[in-house]
């Protein structure tokens, strides 16, 4: 592969899938520290790579690819963190699209408004608590008898979920169990800290 | 391919999206009309399917699969509808993900609101609008020297931001004049009647 470059904020989970997948496929890249809170995914240079605005974006052979599960995907492709069987490859996608839709959107929002705009919680939107407890309980059924999400091994579906789900309690959730031990495991296994 | 079964309502985009995959590509399919107003994704046994209570989902060999980005690649992989080029099939995969994260969840939600739950324009999250606008600018913008979304065919991404754009007008939008014309184009090559 020739150089990847990737525009990320740290503070991003979405960003941080990015890291990850690169870091556990030994995927050498130049990472360019882009801030949301400072505006800097509002210049034109950066909108002229993503006019959507969003990081994170990777730039290869003078191409920019955005979305970060479509970013994994194409950085995975052909390796183990995809399944070969067909079904639980569409199954990972139900999770990273279920991660982008009803999950992202909920945990992730809930502590970017919580910890990074620091609002009181009485200036957070009061149904943002209650969907999150769903969605923790949603994925709490899933993996009350399974180690990984898809499977018998750890997938993108792993990782795109972790991302924001490790970072839960910033939004003033609290894990259920099975969450809690499936988020320390995946942890351990990708050798990243323990943000709890 | 053995038995299809769809469970989906009709009045969905997400659930055509999977109809319109499956008469594109001849997969026979069983219809189980599924209807979200009248509560039947909440059902005991419809929870067993999809905990997350949403249609559309497929029946396939006994195994349930929800999310309709998810189950359109499922359907069509191997397709013409998915480009054979890595950084293609990438750039198909960013806007399936940018269509449920910043289009489906604007354009959607506010037909939704607007033609289904038949709510005055005062009852309407008033972000709704200005944040259509811009997700309309966007695709605009993109469409103004390509025929289609991704290389040079049509792909699941055409597919999967057809579905609500189509229907954008009920939810209050005007489509932007290149973006009305590939809608028209994207439904003539699917064989689907015009909405606007």
């Amino acid at each position: 592969m020739s150089e990847l470059t990737i525009y990320g904020d740290s503070i991003s989970g979405n960003c941080l899938k990015v890291k990850i997948v690169c870091d556990r496929l030994h995927i050498p890249y130049r990472w360019i520290e882009t801030s949301v809170l400072k505006g800097e995914t509002r210049t034109a240079e950066f909108l002229a790579m993503n006019p959507a605005g969003q990081v994170p974006v990777i730039m290869k052979d003078g191409r920019a690819l955005a979305q970060s599960n479509a970013i994994m995907l194409y950085l995975a492709d052909g390796s183990e963190l995809i399944p070969a069987d067909a079904f639980e490859r569409a199954q990972m996608m139900q999770w990273l699209f279920w991660e982008q839709y009803s999950h992202e959107t909920v945990i992730a929002v809930r502590r970017f408004h919580k910890t990074y705009l620091k609002k009181p919680d009485s200036e957070i939107d009061p149904g943002l608590l209650p969907r999150g407890e769903k969605v923790l309980a949603v994925m709490d059924g899933h993996l009350a008898t399974r180690t990984h999400f898809v499977g018998t091994h750890l997938s993108l579906a792993d990782i795109g979920l972790v991302a924001y789900t490790r970072f839960a309690h910033e939004g003033g959730f609290t894990l259920p169990s099975h969450v809690a031990q499936w988020v320390r495991r995946t942890e351990d296994a990708l050798k990243i800290s323990h943000a709890a």
